[in-house]
């Protein structure tokens, strides 16, 4: 059930709401946020101690329950969209303002960990809690969001910024189900996606908070990552085409090795990374060599290519750098090498520097150290960066594991976190409530 | 039914047998052996032009039938023995003596060709033919054999070398039977394989007509292959431990990428066996990594590695060196790198001198060229070296390309090597019968 929050109480409190300067000392509760951490952890709960809590899953049903039902325990009003995202409501005191939204994700990878995405749906709740606990209303709504499979290619994120294309929907999840069946089964409409566009006038800012899933700011015992950008993912498949053959009949001399020819190409890649000035980075995940026999020399190799940047420019220059690479190693071994782009839309999302300036300033006002750094991995947040301003904070990630059961962020780290993501919250409903010239739009007539 | 050959036919032919030089201008038929071959690949046919005749399946179980039936009619008495080998024997003159025994196997591998095993089971049967049509009968009795499941694991050759362990007849085969299952399935005996065995005093020669599968006969323009060993063949599983991380948030100079490091020792592999004198050969025909995923740096991979050479010390010095470049590989990436043996048993397995220089001598009177030269395929004739001189026979493959359905050998190269086959049956016989000092052992009192 919905709890409305009286109007009486936002008329007590409109004085602090743009004046007071009492909320700079609202700090995230890190016990309530290890409690939640370690309940949630039960959904989908995996045998080394994460989850394999994938989208659409049932693990992932639960897990999305459990949250619901603590949003609305926090008085926000909840909706599904079309997507499967789940959508939590609290007014604000103008309800002409466009929202202030923030939030992360709940599904996992497989054999995934406690954290990735956990950390930001739990961090934006405690935002709330905290509100709550401070009677507290702001002029904006804010809306605590919780984006379906990002894990599976950000499928919610995509809907809301009117993206999810219709093929993309008959594509097989980890669940089993397609997107398509997945979206239907946690309670989406697949064939009304349209609605769960949202509307960029509709909304102020977007912030996300996140565990870093690296190891730098562990490394560098720094608090607070505050994100430059998401970077560019782009991604080929590499396809070596040699000569099949026996390979005890076949004298070294006469071989057109597919596997040698791409084992060139995996150390050239490296190579070129490597020593290209820059934090670029590429990687060949997968490889199979066919016919994949002991005793035969490799035909063929298939192997993936993935090159991420915060600049477009610099994923296109490592990638001609490859492409030359590829075209001299198959010509010292007879082999073809060709690179088919399998993604290459996935193009960097930088942050917007007004709401990195505001992160910086709550970590700093917090007493916390912080870093500019980028984003290495994908979320949803690169999404929305087509339809609103967006800021991300990261936390540090213990041995910059993710992906993982072994992932692990601490409570303290947690709630730090949080608390900058409260404070850049309230930051940015002031300033915004202030009119500071060049910040967002409020919403107009359409 | 067995047409036995009437002792009077024998006594007429006597004169010829050991003096007269007639059986010198003995020549195969090659239009029936292409006619044969021809309708051997109708057992086990794959769309693409060659069999899928996997030992144990119903398509080998017709081969072998028609086969059988092709033996029979040729006036062999045949039997089936414990380990499904089909032997057709045809009685010399004096039955003291130990028997020549020369053939091949049906068996192909997974979308295999024509020629491989075929040729020298119809070269055997085309032998016996010519010797029937010139009613010669040998001083020695002459025993075709078909082995069972070559492909496999030499199965029918093991078991005649009393070498088939009983934990082979639990390996799941092509056919998806077990070996047990299978060789019961084509009228063996898996109970009794002892019975299978050959005593060495029996088997006064061993000779192979088989196709090259490599494409040196062919470019070189040679007619005949004077084996002069099967290489050795030893086989390491070798795994390459790194750290599985995040594509995306793992900077290039902080991964432990275990592809990295197994692409460099593809690398040296192929190197060190190019760069060490000799005529070895070393390969990599499967490779994966874990997990495996585009967007994660391969913590594990784990791949073949095979090294062929006709000494033993040789394949040890190659296997040496790699053993150092795989230490020094780990040291430079940070990874660990181990080559666990998997089959380092296979020695080489030269081929008879005296039975080199017979069929030499063969080819020669047929006036065909010949190149010594080894065996870098495995064949039945391995096994046999362990309790008989052995001797093999190689024609032209077209290409070098064998286990493919684009396998194939000319009839007049199939003609030629059974001439030589049938020659070189005729000089052991002749040769043994003339007691050449130091040539095999007549068959003694147990």
């Amino acid at each position: 059930m919905r709890k409305e929050i009286p109007i009486v109480s936002l008329l007590l409190l409109l004085p602090v709401c743009c004046h007071g300067a009492d909320w700079k000392n609202f700090r995230a509760d890190a016990k309530r946020m290890e409690e939640r951490v370690s309940e949630l952890s039960k959904f989908g709960a995996n045998p080394e101690g994460g989850v394999s809590r994938v989208a659409f899953s049932d693990a992932d049903v639960a897990g999305r329950k459990y949250i619901r039902a603590l949003i609305e325990k926090a008085g926000l009003k909840v909706r599904v969209d079309a997507a499967g995202n789940i959508i939590g409501r609290r007014e604000g005191r103008d309800p002409n303002l466009p929202v202030i939204l923030f939030g992360s994700h709940l599904d996992s990878v497989p054999h995934g960990g406690n954290y990735d995405g956990d950390v930001g749906v739990l961090g934006a709740l405690e935002c709330i809690e905290i509100l709550n606990e401070q009677h507290y209303v702001t002029s904006h709504p804010l809306e605590v969001v919780v984006f379906s499979d990002e894990e599976g290619g950000l499928t919610g994120s995509h809907a809301a910024a009117g993206e999810l294309s219709p093929a993309a929907l008959q594509l097989k999840s980890h669940s089993g189900k397609t997107i398509g069946e997945g979206i239907r089964f946690i309670g989406g409409d697949p064939d009304h996606l349209e609605a769960a566009k949202r509307n960029p006038s509709e909304i102020l800012a977007y912030l996300e908070l996140h565990i870093e899933q690296g190891g730098i700011l562990e490394a560098e015992k720094i608090n607070i990552g505050v994100v430059e950008g998401i970077v560019g993912i782009n991604e080929w498949e590499v396809t070596v085409l040699g000569f099949p053959n026996h390979s005890g009949t076949t004298p070294m001399n006469q071989r057109k090795d597919a596997l040698v020819a791409a084992a060139r190409l995996v150390e050239a890649i490296n190579q070129i990374a490597k020593n290209t000035p820059g934090r670029q980075v590429a990687t060949v995940g997968k490889i199979a060599a066919e016919p994949g026999a002991p005793n035969v020399i490799p035909g063929k190799v298939v192997m993936t290519l993935e090159i991420r940047d915060l600049e477009k420019s610099k994923i296109d220059l490592v990638f001609g750098k490859i492409k030359s690479s590829a075209d001299k190693i198959a010509a010292d071994t007879g082999t073809t090498i060709s690179l088919a782009a399998l993604d290459v839309t996935a193009v960097p999302a930088p942050t917007d520097p007004r709401l990195r300036k505001v992160i910086q300033e709550a970590a700093t006002g917090l007493g916390l150290t912080t870093k500019l750094m980028p984003s290495g991995a994908g979320h949803d947040a690169q999404d929305i960066a087509r339809i609103a301003p967006i800021g991300m904070i990261f936390v540090p990630s213990i041995g910059g594991i993710s992906h993982s059961p072994k992932e692990f962020t601490t409570a303290s780290d947690m709630a730090n976190g949080a608390s900058v993501l409260l404070q850049s919250v309230l930051r940015v409903d002031e300033k915004a409530c202030n009119l500071i010239p060049g910040f967002r739009r409020k919403r107009g007539p359409k």
